[in-house]
């Protein structure tokens, strides 16, 4: 069965108390308004029609830089990429923690019903 | 007078000897062609119309993703972004290297002509 996926978030991942100078900034980098989100970590913002921006309070760990692709099915998305060569850290229901070859974490995650429907998702046999 | 400028670039950032196996797994992930570009430095894909992906080969460091805007005034988009919070690494008259409030690196990168025309480049004052 084919499921679907996309890059769809670049999520700046920051300590607590760096976490309002960071979204200040890249607010006013990218001119876009970051709003606090559902998930209380997050303040994100849509820069185009398929991408979006989100910066995460960490509650350990140096800042850095993540990718999250969105997919139809977390469990066939992990099961490909992994195949790619990417290693599993974290596994929940509605996403995963992955690792890419070269040790840069990254983040799978179950797309919002109808997310994938437009745009340049693709879809993997 | 005023000037342009748009996120347009996710870049890895990899030493040389995981430089093969991290180009084949993102371009796996994402199902674009990474190819090699001018600068050999790099391969890239085009994910969107507005947005790459590169990796880049690091002389040294550990493995990060860090982030390119693209603008057609190098002057004054460093001078808007330090207003914000970020500060200078290294300056070139096409480009610069700064960090953002957090502490991570990204680039400020001039142009290609033409390139802003189109899409969500956002014009400052």
């Amino acid at each position: 069965m084919s499921h679907r996926s996309m890059l769809t978030a670049i999520v700046i991942d920051v300590p607590g108390e760096q976490r309002p100078d960071e979204v200040a900034f890249w607010s006013g980098a990218t001119g876009k308004d970051f709003v606090r989100l559902h998930y209380p970590e997050y303040h994100g913002a849509r820069l185009t029609s398929t991408l979006v921006m989100l910066v995460q309070e960490l509650g350990e760990g140096a800042p850095r830089v993540h990718l999250d692709l969105h997919t139809d099915d977390v469990d066939a998305e992990v099961a490909r990429l992994t195949a790619l060569g990417a290693s599993e850290v974290e596994r929940r229901p509605d996403w995963a923690v992955m690792r890419d070859p070269a040790g840069l974490p990254f983040c799978v995650v179950r797309a919002r019903p109808g997310e994938l429907d437009d745009g340049p998702a693709i879809t993997w046999p």
